[in-house]
């Protein structure tokens, strides 16, 4: 279980105080999330999720929870961070940063269908637009800066067919980037990490997205091929499903229409999004953390995914 | 249908640009509420309820609008307006002041058990205590002074016993207001009207009390006896249900305990909010609007309530 700093009801029971949602009633590990502490909580007011960060700078979490703070003010289905009595959303407990979010209704949808496809590219076309005069600036931390730092890292352990596709690619990346296409690409907050279990539905309906602890600013478009990437691929293959993409672009689409420099990039950035968890995952693999092998992830099934979009035809944007 | 003021889906696309919520997809009248026109929406980025205020003044809704803001950021569940690009979040459609809120989870319970009673105690307490700091204040626009000014109103309209009956009891909660106890009472930002139908339940899980329109400054415990003679009492007789009672009154008692003051002051405040409701009925039904003759709701039976407070033992708070 991914909870690395323990707090007993006891512990919360003080600290809840400050909160006005009556006395703290039960609390409960989640078992998923690598890179915080995760409680279900009850109190007299309801029940919500508590977040001990255990590895984000504490100069970073202004940015996550502000952000989320700024799309559940518009309306966007996401955690809305509990304030104290002071207004303030950050604290501290157990020596950690600490901070209380609403909880979303429902469950993941671990085997969506277009529909869920759908109501997840509408809804991520509408974060995108209500982040954009989010005024609090970070970059992507899992951007391209971090590939050219951690590539050197991973390399020696790969044997040299893989060394061979992970240089190219990173090169090929570092190309794209510097290109005019990139530059010409609308960026802004994105989530950075919309997995099919960062999502709760009630049936075919979004109820919202969350764990927010990897955004940053960066293209819409790698936001959206990070999600195709997951939501829209066969989980064994990595093979592209086409109703699902179809579904999940024709709605972001019916909420903010492609530019034509995204429509170029489409493909080079669904490889940009393949390469980004391929190589993480390989780092985690390779240079594990006590909490990774915990939840260790396959780096092949990102390697398989970064080889097909390399490999395969890519459905037009447009 | 309590709709008045008809929005049609083209008048609603237009005007929800301003907001990050992508395209209107459908609306639908809401046949509930008197004062205002509500519409279920369905927007790209989820389901959202519309109101159009129909008689409350322009300068009161900030009031109720930045209450409800004010307790979503403090984890209180209730419908968090929606700000547009601008942060605004009272709007102006079809030349009437509008506003767009989160929808909450969920079904109203009817046919509410202690189980039910517990959970809405304990989150009518916490609010009481997340809204005491609220910065903005306005007076209950429903209390003595509009029972003072509306009695002689309808007092020509009834009968000898219930002229009687309503003149008694308004004479009663005059001395009482200016005594001793009651200046002792605890106060702040209430509900003011949260009845079964203005709170929503997922099974025994409640979700969220809502319609904040006739929220004002005023005793907590006014509050809670407004709830008390809606959510504890059998509605055919109107007489205290005691389990449903003792579990509302342990759950608020377990997150706020009574002062001294409303101890003494328990029965005289069932009273008086018994009146509020038979008053405003009266009202209603001699003094029809055109909404009220759509909803029309039966005076006798708060009638009937006000006559076992008066008349009957009711439990200490203590």
């Amino acid at each position: 279980m991914a909870v690395f700093t323990p707090v007993s009801l006891d512990d919360l029971s003080g600290w809840i105080t400050q909160f006005p949602l009556g006395k703290a009633l039960s609390i409960r590990g989640i078992s998923s999330g690598i890179e915080n502490s995760n409680f279900f909580i009850n109190t007299d007011s309801g029940e919500y999720v508590l977040t001990l960060f255990e590895k984000l700078e504490a100069e970073q979490l202004p940015f996550y929870l502000e952000l989320m703070r700024h799309l559940a003010e518009r309306g966007i289905l996401v955690p809305a961070p509990v304030a104290n009595r002071d207004g303030k959303i950050l604290h501290q407990l157990n020596g950690k940063p600490a901070a209380i979010v609403s909880k979303l209704a429902g469950e993941s949808q671990l085997a969506p269908q277009p529909v869920h496809c759908a109501e997840l590219g509408a809804m991520l076309a509408c974060m995108h637009m209500a982040a954009e005069d989010f005024p609090i600036r970070q970059p992507n931390l899992r951007g391209l800066e971090w590939w050219l730092q951690t590539t050197p890292t991973v390399l020696p352990y790969l044997p040299p067919e893989l060394q061979q596709l992970l240089s190219s690619e990173v090169k090929f990346q570092q190309d794209f980037a510097a290109g005019q296409v990139y530059a010409e690409l609308p960026l802004g907050p994105v989530h950075a990490d919309l997995f099919r279990n960062n999502a709760m539905f009630v049936g075919e309906n979004l109820t919202g997205i969350f764990d927010f602890y990897f955004a940053g600013c960066d293209t819409w478009l790698f936001d959206l091929a990070v999600t195709v990437n997951d939501w829209c691929v066969d989980l064994d293959s990595g093979a592209l499903d086409l109703p699902r993409l179809q579904a999940m672009l024709d709605a972001y689409r019916a909420v903010r229409p492609f530019t034509a420099a995204e429509q170029q990039a489409w493909q080079p950035m669904l490889r940009a999004a393949a390469l980004r968890f391929w190589l993480s995952r390989l780092y985690d693999f390779y240079m594990p953390r006590a909490a990774e092998m915990l939840t260790p992830h396959d780096p092949g099934h990102f390697e398989r995914i970064l080889r097909l979009r390399i490999s395969e035809a890519v459905p037009a944007l447009a």
